[in-house]
């Protein structure tokens, strides 16, 4: 049943957040500013309103978690050559070595996941969730082929 | 990328659950509101608890939010024979009226999105996320088995 799809993409996104979160707590980050640590590292040269888009947050929380982020040492922004008001964020060395950090706690806890589910085929997955992604995100396309 | 079915399923939940969110206050029914009401018509007679672990929400705000529903005539609280203090929960007649016009909103949502998206195929994907979820889902099988 296609209502079902709601269902279980929130509990999937729901309960691996929370594993995936706590695991993040353990190298000393927080939830959120841990995935975006990991999507500027994607998408390096992005604005914070750009982020908050492609992201689907609240754009005044991403403005304070990258505060935080920020005055931590792991990002770190420049003007843009055509308007000093917008900054493109970029990840510092300090905040490459804590999202490689990152990288692995969210691949191991995937890969062990889907050891205990061999019946679900990972690639196929994945290849079938990545154009609903891109075609869900506005101009999520369009603004990750340009970095 | 293995890591990215995070960004995937996290993108996927956010924005389709936004659009969704939008087309439940046209019924006059908020966010978290219409996904209980969802989620007690496929699960009958669970407790307060129950809906909270198997949902993955916070049981002080799904208490809140059941009192509202409550309060409104949705839903209903029944004793169970073995303990007072449990109340099984299900649905209002009134309440099992919203939940159609539910139903065919995140039906409608999720048809419409895979229109755009052809070369997805919708029955795979559901076939997939399936297992996953129920896998990942503390005692769900289980417990779904028993309503």
């Amino acid at each position: 049943m296609i209502a079902y799809l709601s269902k279980y993409i929130a509990g999937l996104y729901r309960q691996s957040k929370k594993e995936i979160n706590q695991e993040f707590q353990s190298v000393g980050i927080r939830a959120t500013q841990g995935d975006l640590l990991l999507f500027i590292n994607d998408n390096p040269g992005l604005s914070q309103k750009k982020i908050a888009s492609l992201m689907i947050l609240d754009p005044s929380l991403v403005g304070r978690d990258l505060k935080l982020l920020l005055d931590a040492g792991f990002i770190r922004r420049c003007n843009t050559p055509n308007d000093a008001r917008i900054y493109q964020i970029f990840l510092t060395p300090k905040g490459q070595l804590l999202t490689n950090k990152l990288q692995k706690i969210v691949t191991n806890w995937w890969q062990k996941f889907f050891r205990k589910n061999p019946e679900v085929d990972l690639n196929q997955l994945i290849n079938q969730l990545q154009p609903l992604y891109f075609s869900l995100i506005p101009d999520s396309t369009d603004s990750l082929d340009k970095h």
